[in-house]
């Protein structure tokens, strides 16, 4: 008889969970809030009440080989969420052990990046690979790093915090960390829609955008304006495919991965941000890396592959 | 009986060589030109003449578990050494077969840096660790990076190429890559000597350096002067200190190594460079990473250190 797992994505709005097969079907999934319940208790409740409505469908908990999670800051080594700026519970939180205990099933917790890098290498386009680097360009920039086929953890659990990585020293400021000049200040949806504003409010140069009232403008505006031919919205892109670029390019010549997996919503700019990030790591890379890191974009549908990244856990 | 292990170590101007116990131990040792022969062929019979003599004086070849050789651009996987611009032979030498079908015995090549961080792990200051990264700081800048208890090669062998990851984009050329702003444009001997010769043609700054020829300071002048108070000197090791953080603190967000290990020659220059390197690392970490990653110099003595390196690839 034919086993599953579980899998369930903790976003800071939205939690999707749902089960699934050993070639990548989502059989059934549902979502629920995240910030419903301020105490975590009440959160895992509400979460065994609607995921067992589905684990029950398949057949009950004797089918189900684990539940994996995916969640911001999860670690690991310790099943813990800790000190997770965007989620409703505050301190340390022993996650793994919270679910395991109400649904008696192994549960296996990570971070979401590397959670998204078990589901490309299992189910997506790392299918077969023993070396790449997924970069999900969100809201953030989160990653998840496969080297000699294992994801890399480190000695904390909390290695692939590529996103927080200095490109530009002394640069941009991070309102999140504090830190000057990180890849996630420019290359996500925030960064975008702030490399935007800053030319806007730094020049006269005219723009589509100018008709925006400035605190509306994000990284979907830009996008529209760039492919309607806006000049600014696509110095905007360039600039970011360079920061990108040069960044892919260090990470290449850290763990020279076969491919580099780019995963998120500001992969849905297509061209507009992979041409210059595929030229800046071009040229940024020395000779013996050039020519021969493949750029993919993940074609797992987006609906499901935060399910499939976490369930892909339990079968690590 | 107990077995030994070879290590060679072949440099762009010498190749050191000797038999090693598995407490790593240098039983005996020897040194040869690596530039004596233009003919790879020559240069084998050479290391054979010499090595042998070590080998015999062990016990012979049956006591001889293999060689291990470490060489700039060795590629682990196909034996080979790759374009390395510092050595004699050009194009892609088949060194491990080379040697391998001389001695009769199993050989194990990587390169340089891979192989001095499979030495500190087996005999140094990385001992008993799973996670670390060893940097080189010579001449050059070289890298090893181990996670989950192996080191990183990459998908063709190549990763672990630290020294050529862009710190400053636009900033100084490296004049053998043609790159702009890497890491070991600055934090290498060779960078420390550009960055006072850039401050004393760009400034009218007093400074003790200015009494030696432009073209005859180098690193080791620098360091002097700094010792003796002079400014200029003090600024530049608190510059490439800097740097040095800045990267190191975007390599632990990377792979989140237990410790940082230094090794080579600039680390002599001792707090004068450690002290703005763990500042600026810690700067620049996000708060998970802070006050946690030794930063620690290897003990391994420096004239072993490159032959223990190269035989601990054999008890790998």
């Amino acid at each position: 008889m034919d086993s599953f797992v579980a899998g369930v994505d903790i976003g800071g709005t939205g939690t999707k969970f749902g089960i699934v097969d050993n070639l990548g079907n989502v059989l059934s999934s549902d979502t629920m809030s995240t910030r419903g319940h301020a105490d975590i208790h009440a959160y895992i409740d509400e979460l065994h009440d609607k995921l067992m409505l589905l684990i029950d469908k398949a057949g009950g908990v004797g089918r189900i080989k684990g539940i994996g999670v995916g969640a911001p800051n999860g670690n690991v080594y310790t099943g813990t969420i800790e000190y997770a700026p965007n989620l409703p519970w505050k301190g340390i939180i022993p996650l793994a052990k919270l679910i395991q205990d109400k649904f008696k099933l192994p549960v296996k917790l990570t971070n979401d990046a590397n959670a998204a890098a078990v589901g490309e290498m299992t189910y997506g386009a790392a299918k077969g690979m023993k070396d790449f680097i997924l970069i999900a360009l969100g809201t953030g920039v989160g990653s998840g790093i496969v080297a000699n086929g294992e994801l890399i953890y480190g000695h904390d659990g909390m290695a692939g915090e590529l996103g927080h990585t200095i490109i530009i020293p002394d640069g941009r400021i991070h309102p999140g960390t504090g830190k000057k000049g990180s890849l996630e200040s420019y290359a996500s949806a925030t960064g975008v829609a702030k490399s935007a504003v800053e030319i806007l409010n730094n020049t006269n140069r005219p723009s589509s955008l100018r008709t925006i009232p400035i605190e509306n403008i994000d990284s979907k505006a830009v996008f529209e304006a760039a492919t309607a031919g806006d000049e600014v919205a696509k110095e905007v892109f360039e600039f970011t495919g360079r920061i990108l670029g040069i960044s892919l390019a260090n990470f290449v010549m850290f763990s020279s991965p076969e491919a580099i997996i780019l995963f998120g919503g500001l992969t849905k700019a297509g061209d507009l941000i992979l041409k210059p990030t595929r030229e800046h790591m071009e040229a940024n890379l020395i000779e013996v890396f050039q020519n021969k890191i493949k750029i993919l974009v993940s074609h797992l549908k987006e609906s499901d592959a935060a399910i499939l990244g976490a369930s892909a856990l339990m079968w690590e």
